[in-house]
This record gives C-alpha cells, sequence and structure tokens, in this order.
C-alpha cells in the first residue's frame, strides 16, 4: 500500500468542479478514471479544495492510496498526463507518508482572484479574470481588505446554505498584486487570499465585495461592517468564479 | 464616405481563420456581420494578413470603408465589442486615410511562434503554444535562422499548392526571445519573425525545420541548404497553427 501526492493544474471552464457529480465531468472523476486502469480496481482520490464549477487550479493537492499500482512516480505521472485531457495537468506526484490526506492535512490555501479593470478584456484572459470595466478606487479596495486579515467569523462571506460547523476562520494574509499577471491583460489586479480554510464562496464574496468598494458603492469602512453584521445579504455580489484560482495548498 | 482602420486581437483557435469560408465561423465573417447593421448593408472588411484556422493574432489590422454609419469611432468600437464573441477583441478603432486598404499597404508583419519545451504544457497554454517536450539545441536553432534573414525565394518554406506571383520574400529580423511570454509556462521559446510578407504556412515551415535542428535531426548549416533548394519537400514539417500569432502588422 502507498499514497501518492498529485498536483494539480487545471483551468475549471469546461468542468463542474472539483467534486465529483451525478452529472458533467469533474476533475476528480477525470484524475479517479485515469488512475483505475493502472490499480486494476476502482479508486478514490481526495482533493484539498472542492473547487467548484469554472474555477481553476495552478496549485491544488489530492492524495491517493494505491494497493495495487506499481508504478513509479514519473512513470505515472507521465502516463496520467497523456491520458488527462490538455486541461487538466499532473504537474507533480511524489510518494507522500502513508495515510497522508490532502484535505485533512492541509494547514491552509492561497487563492488568487484576477480582475481586468480596463475597457475591454483580451481575447486570451476572458476565461480566467473577470472584466470589471468601470474605474476603481484601489486605495479604499486595499483598506477595505485589510478589514478582514485575522480571526473572524466570516459568516456574512460564505454562500446562502452552507452548512458548515463552524464559520470562523483565520486570513493570514490578503493584498491585491498590481503587476501584470501571466496571462492577464493591462488593468489587472489580482487579490491574493491566504487563510487556514475558506468557506464556501467565501473568496468570491470577499472579491465581489471589494469591487463595489472600489466602484464606490461603499466606503471601506463598510467592510468591518458587513463582517460583523455575519449576514450573507450584508455583503457584495459574489464574483464570477472564471476568475478564482486555487494557487497553492499548505501543509506542515 | 470614411474609412476605419480596426486593430483586433483573437484566439484563432475556435474558427476557419480570417477569411470568410463556405463552411464555417470566419473572423471577416463575424466583423461583417457585427458591422452591418450599423451601415444598414453589407460591408466588406480586409484584413492584413489572412490567418489560417487556429492562427491567433494580437495584432492584425483590417480596414473597411463605410457610406452611411455615422457613429464615432469610440462608439464603434464599443459597440464591435458588445456584440462580438469575447475571444474576438476590437482592440483600437481609427477613422483612417480615405482608401486606406489594410493589406495593400502594408509594408511588413511581425509573426510569433510560440512553443514551450519543457515535460508538460500548462493547462492554460495549450491553444496557444507547441508542446516540444525533446531536448532542444537552442544555439543550433538561433545558428539555423540566422541563414534566413534577408532576401530570398522562400519557395521551399510554403505551403504546397500556394500559387503567387513569386516567392521571393525579405526577412528583416529573426530571433528567438527566449523569457516566459504571457501565458506561457517556463521553458518557453519565442520564435519572432518580421519581413515585409510571408507566403502561406511559411512561419510555421521555419519554426517546424528550426524544431527538426534543435531536435538533432538536422544540422543548423542544412537550414540554408533547404532554403536553396526552393523545394516544399527538402523543408521540415510545419508546426502547427495554435503556436502561432499574428503580432503586428507594419504600415509606412
Amino acid at each position: 500500500m502507498r499514497t501518492l501526492r498529485l498536483t494539480l493544474e487545471y483551468d475549471g471552464s469546461a468542468y463542474v468542479g472539483w467534486q465529483r457529480q451525478a452529472e458533467g465531468v469533474s476533475i476528480q472523476g477525470l484524475l479517479e478514471d485515469a488512475l483505475a486502469p493502472f490499480e486494476g480496481a476502482p479508486v478514490t482520490v481526495h482533493g484539498a479544495g472542492r473547487t467548484d464549477a469554472g474555477v481553476h487550479a495552478l496549485g491544488q493537492v489530492a492524495s491517493v492510496t494505491l494497493r495495487h499500482a506499481a508504478h513509479d512516480a514519473p512513470t505515472l505521472q507521465r502516463a496520467l498526463n497523456a491520458v488527462l485531457p490538455d486541461d487538466v495537468r499532473v504537474v507533480g506526484l511524489v510518494e507522500a507518508a502513508p495515510g497522508f490526506h490532502a484535505r485533512f492535512d492541509a494547514t491552509g490555501k492561497t487563492y488568487e482572484y484576477r480582475i481586468v479593470n480596463a475597457p475591454y478584456l483580451s481575447a486570451f484572459a476572458f476565461r480566467h479574470a473577470w472584466h470589471v470595466p468601470g474605474p476603481l478606487d484601489r486605495a479604499a479596495m486595499r483598506d477595505g481588505a485589510s478589514a478582514l486579515v485575522g480571526r473572524h467569523d466570516f459568516a456574512a462571506f460564505q454562500a446562502t446554505g452552507g452548512e458548515v460547523a463552524t464559520t470562523v476562520r483565520t486570513i493570514s494574509a490578503i493584498a491585491f498584486d498590481e503587476s501584470p499577471a501571466a496571462g492577464v491583460a493591462d488593468g489587472s489586479l489580482v487579490l491574493r487570499v491566504s487563510g487556514d480554510g475558506f468557506l464556501r464562496h467565501m473568496v468570491r464574496a470577499i472579491a465581489g465585495t471589494l469591487v463595489d468598494v472600489g466602484l464606490g458603492r461603499w466606503p471601506a469602512a463598510h467592510v468591518g461592517t458587513i463582517l460583523e453584521s455575519r449576514d450573507r445579504a450584508a455583503a457584495g455580489r459574489a464574483a464570477p468564479p472564471h476568475g478564482l484560482f486555487l494557487v497553492r495548498v499548505h501543509y506542515e
């Protein structure tokens, strides 16, 4: 028996999300189906982050325990990349400690939310950024973001209907990177958020709320008020999924 | 009567190429169909480069003469971007001198051919680069490329069946840019070629031949021999269309 740790990059545009669903193609399903022939049996792949439909990953981490497949790690990585679609890549595959679990062992994650604030969105960026053409007050957005750092109850920033034991999370860092990111045109604004865990739609609700601040719908100080309200209806609209990237999963 | 000059960016993945065809969606057709309602009549759009199916553009130039449409240039640009698909963008639209013709007035063009020389191709780059996993001798590729600079008969580097008055063209510059280009992962190698005109498939035949040199199938000096042969069968395979970008069209 061996446990593997996979690092994955994917363009989520064509998929129903990480998690296997009754209908549609999921990243988890693609990986499980690609691994099963090596194992000679069905396998279960655990992902660190259950990215939603349309959300991308640059550094998703997954774990899988195999009993039969004897292929070495580089061979398995090459074989998976040969059978997976071009928009899903295994960028790392290594032997992990026995019992390693990509989700339960994760101590944190970093997400990026990519915005393009320009009159038009590049023909090459529209699947991977949210187009916000109006003028944005970036200083106000930075001010608003700073209210979110630390340990807080983020109930106001979760998807409605979310059922989790606690909505308290810690954001360790939140910042805007205004240098043009790979594949993102001039005017790009990348929100980078790191924390110990994220509620469903949390980064998208934060990005949407900060854009509302940037557009002048709310003053920066209102972000703290929304947080304190613990009321989803108080926050701004969730930003669309296609601007969101799971960048990195943190482990001890 | 007025003539407009449009600068266009497009992802060619979904299209049959620049030119209107009996079947399939072309960039020319999209633009003509988008402009016709403003003119109240069919219009003809002339493109500087007739990019093939799957080929992209960062700076295609097109011209159109309108008799009726009175909208100012910024309004027309916004309106076109509102109706065109997301993978075709009008990045510039200005009034041109009467009689301006995007193709006949062009004095040269610059193309890029993007190669990714790495074990795998990014999930975000596969539509926009040719994946060449084998080790490449980059110095040999540069040597080979240098043989092509200047005024030559490029018959060996045109699509078979091409019918043009002359196959003599001048390449004014050809170079590899090895810095990671926007949207292209590590290991990227961008061939940039400028010239007064290009035969059909010429840049792709050059890119394919130089990759054959890089892979050691031919010595660098063989590129000059191929050029002198004027024989298409002598050159390497044409590189696939999805690595090719029309970057800029030059005018006096």
